[in-house]
């Protein structure tokens, strides 16, 4: 597919402005233009930075304009957060400083009523005629990381790392980078899409297909304005990066919903659902899913077939593991007959003899059973639930007396070593077999303290509190597999 | 429904014994014997207590016993942590000295083979003719918190409340007890089952029926031994008290690993699921389920429909709430047009002026907007995203400038007085409507430190992750108020 080498320019004047003017630059800080103008000032980058505000001359020592035109050097981008109303008057400024690009806060356009709806055309009709692209309006801001530049107002802290993420809400926009932050999984660019009035979806996304920064695009989607462009680009782009979307408005409500919010039509999900399968878009069902996907396909190797071993240190919930990778379509793999003998040198006389692998709680097992469960043909990824840091979280957990306080202390920290070592060997044979394990569990906030955590917090590896979330991952993960090995045996890759 | 009184006083014995033995008490901090006798001893309740082990003859300064028969007081309950095939002859000596309940933690039973089934068989023989009740063998533990009574190793904590937990899973009741930690939800009585070999779910169901302290009583099932009585008793029961059930071993894989996980036979889950909606219990579908929806039965009115009002500060998340609530059998109710004029005053011109109802992110209108939705007669319950707390959350994740600090400082601790007087009218609402409120949110860690948030857990409600758990917990509660009415229409109640 060609691309489009003037759209591209365009977007990066957005993503890599040289100098900005935040058009509400404000004092007051339950408005947008205080937490805006701080985010662009607290960059490491050296980025000429202009309040514009008709009310104030002075903004804690800064300078402010009056207007953009009276700013004496030039400026590629603007960022627009004053009253809806005013906005047609000040993109006509914009125009005349000759303002490449622009990003417009405010609200009260297209997704309020027929007049938002006119006001929001005569402003793209001026941007269109002054050559100005623009983000929103009633958008929530954007970043990119490698540019240390953000127009997020309520977010101070964002990880650096491969993912994109184009948001038609700026609420899952928050909630991704904040699991990031707490994971230590990291994203490039994100844009909140807001009204789309100029820039779509399409366009973003056809922008970061040919972004090197970016390995993984995920998208959360009310309605596509062209929706035989987006399959058409995602059928390409996914044979070279996966894109993961959320898409809401699946019923009768939520559609009515999505219309009120950013005017986006939603169109049948069923013919949403089956475009995506065809174009190899990985689609998800609620943020958490989302985000754990996201991470595993930028950590984990894609599981070679559908078979799952499951090794769980409880059994109970290792029935409930077993339910729900059923239900997400995967398979509980039939363990060779040899290495259910290697098990049995293992593990207690009592333990499953089958998979779930249960280790009935005992200790000291996890590592081996799985340094034999990854080996196994017939296991194409591994569930393991518990079995790592637990003793940690045991031995906070059950507060033992003073008297033996020193013991188990010592006993964790020797356990906490070798937990780390045999993960680090775990993490080589992930690579050399391309089979990926994820991790669940149970027990208390009181892990996250463990060496055992951190470590695969490090790698990018999350500790799913469900198994349910680790099923739906490794689900994902094995279908886009799949979906990828069909394209090479048609001879239809690359 | 008769009620079993000699059944009802052997289990008392179990969760109120006067004078206990640990044989298998041990000084290993890797042995079951080692936690149990600590949780033991650390109890407020001056209550007798012997180890028992053949090879140790004192503990930590106590006198250990050989044998249970050697301890010169009278004993009624016996925590037995050996072995498995030491077991029978441990159940002889504890019919000997008169015991009258037992606790067999040890697993190698029935779960692991033909051979194990005969040595469980004959336990169950000695102690039926010994006069003696048992929980397990293969079991994880119980409490009483009303007797401050604990023979769960591995948890040193537990909240005391109204919930009792039957539990064919020792995990499920770890995971239950921490969640109640976490957001001050207690319990009264757990138990985990374990093989069952003596003592059935269906038992300790009679039990907790009778229990004044019990509430609401939970389970987690992995299979029925005694499906008729279970349901014929349940019948009763939830005319009085709720019943939450979560039951694993839906699909093929699940139902392969629950026999192997405690013997137990899962029968048809379509069966299961229709008996549980004739008899009144809730049935869930994962632990967080479980978990939230007990919660609400403590807390909350019940909804008296199925009508949900959203109130949202992000629209996205709305969308998202919107599908949810209609997923999970609710309706995304129709506002009154007089309630839409109310809230046309409170909330900036360019609100969704319809249900979801988002806030276009304005400040400080979350309360006013729910003032008015809990008294529209379409609306049965509603549910709240983000909007509470947010402020809080907002000034931390957004790092002012230094310079701004001490005004984010002041307009936040301001905000918060103002939520907490606001959550205390909301509250007389709701109990006043019979209308329940849940919140939900997408905010960071950061909220759990905001005076809301703690105001909401003081008063046993949570703030949900997403859409989805709260969804779940309205639609919960609709149904079985539905059930209730739908009794007394025909003149069944009581």
């Amino acid at each position: 597919m060609e691309q489009n080498d003037t759209l591209v320019k365009q977007i990066d004047h957005l993503f890599n402005p040289h100098a900005v003017a935040v058009i509400g630059a404000s004092n007051n800080l339950t408005n947008w233009g205080f937490g805006i103008l701080n985010r662009l000032l607290n960059s490491s980058v050296q980025r000429r930075v202009y309040p514009v505000n008709t009310k104030l001359t002075d903004l804690r020592g800064m300078k402010v304009y009056a207007s953009i035109t009276e700013i004496p050097e030039s400026v590629d981008f603007a960022v627009i957060a004053i009253p809806a109303a005013e906005v047609p008057q000040v993109m006509q400024e914009c125009v005349q400083k000759g303002v490449k690009g622009a990003l417009i806060i405010s609200a009260g356009f297209a997704e309020v009523d027929e007049k938002g709806a006119r006001l929001e055309e005569e402003v793209v009709r001026i941007a269109r005629q002054g050559g100005i692209r623009f983000i929103g309006p009633n958008c929530m801001g954007h970043f990119n990381t490698s540019a240390d530049l953000s127009t997020l107002a309520i977010i101070g802290q964002v990880r650096k790392g491969p993912i994109s993420f184009i948001s038609q809400s700026g609420t899952f926009g928050t909630h991704m980078i904040r699991n990031g932050l707490e994971t230590g999984v990291g994203f490039t660019k994100f844009v909140g899409s807001g009204n789309e009035a100029d820039l779509h979806l399409e366009d973003y996304l056809e922008y970061l297909a040919q972004d090197e920064e970016t390995k993984v695009i995920t998208a959360y989607i009310e309605g596509l304005r062209e929706g035989k462009r987006f399959f058409q680009m995602a059928k390409g782009i996914t044979r070279k990066k996966p894109i993961v979307v959320l898409k809401v408005g699946k019923t009768q409500s939520g559609e009515k919903a999505a219309h009120s919010h950013t005017a986006a039509l939603a169109g049948s999900d069923t013919v949403f659902d089956s475009m995506c399968k065809q174009s190899g878009i990985i689609r998800v069902a609620d943020d958490d899913e989302l985000f754990d996907t996201t991470a595993a396909l930028l950590h984990l190797p894609l599981p070679p077939g559908r078979g799952v071993g499951i090794l769980t240190e409880g059994g109970g919930i290792g029935v409930l593991a077993a339910d729900t990778c059923e239900e997400a379509g995967l398979k509980v793999a039939y363990i060779s007959p040899d290495n259910i003998e290697k098990l049995n040198t293992i593990l207690p006389s009592r333990w499953s003899h089958g998979n779930p692998v249960d280790t009935v709680a005992a200790l000291f097992v996890t590592f081996p059973c799985l340094f034999t469960m990854i080996e196994d043909e017939n296991i194409d990824s591994i569930m393991c639930i518990s079995g790592v840091a637990s003793v940690t979280n045991y031995a906070m957990m059950s507060t033992p007396p003073a008297w033996a306080k020193a013991m188990v202390d010592q006993f964790v920290a020797q356990h906490e070593e070798d937990e780390v070592k045999n993960l680090e060997k775990i993490f080589g044979l992930m690579r050399e077999l391309q089979k990926p394990i994820v991790f669940s569990t149970l027990l208390t906030e009181a892990i996250k303290n463990s060496k055992a955590y951190k470590k695969l917090h490090e790698n990018g590896m999350l500790m799913y509190p469900t198994p349910q979330r680790a099923a739906k991952v490794l689900a994902n993960t094995a279908w886009y597999n799949n979906y990828l090995r069909s394209l090479s045996e048609r001879g239809e890759k690359n």
